[in-house]
Order: C-alpha cells, then sequence, then structure tokens
C-alpha cells in the first residue's frame, strides 16, 4: 500500500462535509466503494473488483472505473468550496489505458485549476494488487461547476 | 414508449451474440440494466432509475449514466464485426446536459465511424418518463478498439 | 456544393454581429477561412486547403481542422445570445475519422444544449471535393461559457 | 526562460527525423511554430503571440493553441518509435484554462502511455512573457495511432 502520510489531510470539518455528502451516493455504496483520502484540492476513493463490478472478461468495467474517477474529481473539487457549494459534473473525458485488473482500483481526483464558476480536475485510476503493486489503468480529464446549495429544505 | 418498430433489427444471430456478452457484464445486471434494442450499429440500454444507482441529490449518478452509454456504444460497434471479434473502450468523453432524472435512463449508441482497428461511436442517455417524455441527459463520443478474440480457452 | 437555402438564416443584426467578430480574429483569416452561413444555433466555417494548413502527409493539419471547428460552434453559440454576451471556449473533444483531404473543408458548429451559462455544441467537419462529394473527417463536442461583454473601452 | 537543460535530449537521428517532419508541416511554418526541445517521449514547440494566430479579444485562438499542442504529443509519440513509424492523430481533448497572454506559448507534449498499435499522451500549453512568467493556459489529453510509413515513393 502506498505510503498515505505523503499526502496532506483536509480539516476534519472538510472531511466530514465530503463523507456525508459520499454516503448520500447510493451508487458508490452499491458498488462497494469508499473514501480513502481527503486532501485539500484531492481525493481518494478506493474499489474493490468483486464480480458485481466487472465486464465480460472480468476486468473493471470502464463504467464503474468512470465511476470512482468520476466521483473522485468531484470531491476533489469540492474540498476547495465552503459548505454552501455543491459541484456537478459537466463533463469528463477519460482513456482507458490497460485492463482494470488487480484487487482494487484506488482512482485520484486532484484539481488542476480551480475556479469560481468551473473547476478543471485530473483523473487517475491505479490497479492495486495485494502485494502492493500499482499500475495506471485510466487517466481523464474533468470540468466541474460549482452551484450554490439551495436553502435547507 | 419510444416505437421500436422504426429501428432496424440485427440478425437473431448478432442479437443473441450481444445478448450473450451482455449477461457476462457483473457492473451491467448489478446496476439493474438491460439491452432494449440491438440494431446494425445501433445498441439501446435501459437503466430503471433506483437508490442503488444515485449520487447525492437522487438523481443517477454520472457514473452509472456513463456506464450505460459506454456499454451501449461497445455494443453498437460490436454488432458491425464477426464473431472472432471483440472491442474495448479506447477512451470517451461525455457531457452531462442536464440532471439524470426520470423513471429510467436510455442509453443509445451509435456507430458513426466503423473501422477495421478503430470505430467512433456518439453516446446519447434519455431520461425517460413514465407518461413518456424523453429528455437528453448525456452526450458523449466514444473510441473503441476491434481486437482478435483469444481462441477458446 | 450542398444546398444551403434548406438552413435558417439568422437575422441580419445577428449575421453581422458574428462577421464582426470573426473578422477580429486574426487566425481565421491568416488560415484563409471564412463563415459561410450563420443560422440561430448553427454556423458553418469553410476553410480552403492550401499548403499553409498542412500536416507533413499534405492533409489539412488536425490543429488547423480543429481550429475551424472550435469557431464554428462558438459562433453557433452566439448566435443565441444577445450583444451584451460573449462565448469562450471551456474546452473541446474532436476525433480525427479520416485523412482531411478535398478542396476545401467546411466546418459546422451546431448548439445541441443551449445554456445561460454553459452551452454544448456538436461539431462536424467535412472535406468537400469541387465536384460536391463530402466526406466527414472529424467530428467533436465543445462546451462553452457564456460571459457578459465588457462595457465599452 | 525555463531551463531546458534538466530534460534529456533524444539522439540526434531522432531530433533530425522530428524536424524533418515538422518541417514538412505546411501549418506550423505558416503560423510561426517552431520546435524546442526533442526529449524521449517529450517535445516542446513554442508559438510567439502574433496578430496573425489571435481570436477576436487579442488573446492566441484555441485553435491554435490547440494546433501546436496536438502537433508537440504527435512528435512525442513519435520520439518512441523507428523510422519505419508514423504516428496519426486519433483524437484529442483540451481544457483552455486561461485566456492564452503572454509573449509565447509554449506547447508541451508527454507520453503518458506507449503503445504498439495506440499511444496516449498530455498535452500542456504555457502563456510565457518575456520576464520567465509561466501559467498554465490549456491541459489535454491525446490517443494516437501509430501506422507503417508507406515504402518510398
Amino acid at each position: 500500500m502506498e505510503d498515505r502520510t505523503q499526502y496532506e489531510q483536509a480539516s476534519p470539518v472538510v472531511q466530514k462535509r465530503i463523507q456525508d455528502s459520499f454516503d448520500l451516493q447510493g451508487l458508490m455504496s452499491h458498488l462497494g466503494a469508499r473514501i480513502t483520502h481527503v486532501g485539500p484540492g484531492r481525493v481518494h476513493i478506493v474499489l474493490p473488483a468483486r464480480p458485481e463490478v466487472t465486464q465480460q472478461h472480468g476486468y473493471v468495467h470502464a463504467g464503474a472505473t468512470s465511476a470512482v474517477a468520476d466521483s473522485a474529481g468531484g470531491y476533489a473539487a469540492l474540498t476547495l468550496f465552503d459548505e454552501d457549494s455543491e459541484v456537478l459534473t459537466v463533463e469528463y473525458k477519460i482513456n482507458l489505458l490497460a485492463p482494470a485488473a488487480g484487487d482494487h482500483l484506488e482512482a485520484v481526483g486532484t484539481v488542476l485549476k480551480p475556479g469560481r464558476t468551473l473547476t478543471v480536475c485530473q483523473l487517475e485510476v491505479y490497479g492495486v494488487r495485494v502485494d502492493g503493486t500499482r499500475k495506471l489503468v485510466a487517466n481523464g480529464q474533468q470540468t466541474l461547476i460549482r452551484i450554490s446549495r439551495p436553502a435547507a429544505e
């Protein structure tokens, strides 16, 4: 496992805000994904390789790979904004570089260019084996828009 | 529901080949997706809106939207090749145009440019209500590569 | 030549506004490009194939192909806004489908989804021969942002 | 000016092959672009900011920015192949992050994932001032295909 202590942590308040939003994403829990790192402008999400997330050859499906990459980028952006902001994905592009093999995938979203309206993130997904071997399996670029959260319902 | 009779059907052999491959995709059945049309160079996949596929606001997650769009495009390409071919997604780009609301999503993959090595597909995803109202919620473009299927194992 | 009478024309005021902005783009005149159609949400730009726009094999360079596609999409969006608005390209993705051969290229930008802040366009580029034969050589998707024009300087 | 001595140089043979191909690109010389670095899997191209490459606000046009980014990526890939290979751009996606201001642009193409058939590159474009200030103005991702060069004509 990569040494996570090298990455700066976000404040507890921000970490909680990200985790709370993540917990509301039915898809993430249905896929079995979990957040493993929340830093300023950087979020990691792990997706265990299970039969429920595969394509026809037994590798992780590009759609599942993309789903965790998209969420990682979105939450990386959200770490930079205040609690009255939300972010929505405008678009993303992802290259599937290698079969998504490994015991789990690790998606890394990193803010490349923050902005008041639009934020651009880099998306990387690694296939990770139990022995710690890591391989880049997907790489992408994502555009997000910040919106004001609707007043409490 | 849109009138499906307007679309040309693929041959029964091709339809079975596509369905058999789809049935091997653990992710598609885990998400609750099913194929609803297989035509030459065109495949439709329906994804019912359930809590298991949502993001934090209750709309279908961009990752689930992308997953069915990616599969629809891949199978649209596969309809054009013989049984010894498989296709892999090289990359895709998708714009999320509107909140993915509706009772189900319908992803439509259409071959824009077939090729011996590379094929390019258009991806569209509609949010569909029980009353039949349809709205384009995502639009994308996908590049696929044809590979020869490994000899029987 | 395709029959242009089939396309709705924008109002003379909008046509003039688009042409005036186009005339300020040093790159477009340097490349030899010109606007050939301005309709509501749709703009065509023609680029004659000359040695000044080629890549190493004598076809039109992907960069020149992209440049006219990007401008066509941007102006297609601009036709939908009032005179106090400008649009900037946020991002685009383009597939080069075939060698950009022909006597000229015709780039067609079409608004797919207009929006108060963001607009998404489809980009198509055709290689056209003197005999009228047309072939799709590039296809793309573009995101634009509307901004308010700064007050007169 | 950034310290170029930090980057590994390609062999003189490779450097000449890249330069010779670049010199055949009518567009690059028409835009005033030149290669400033050829390393293994990495190529830099500089584009001076001149009225001939601008959009309507006087910044470098997204099309010109993209053109040099696309060429930088293509040549970065080409450095990795033998003399009988050529590369063609399959597709690319680029985000315009900031107005392309500066005295010149520097496009940096870097191979992210080489492959026998497909290669993926990262594209970065910086706006550089005479005083050496650099700002990332565009970031993209590109897919290329290797083809065998036709036998001598």
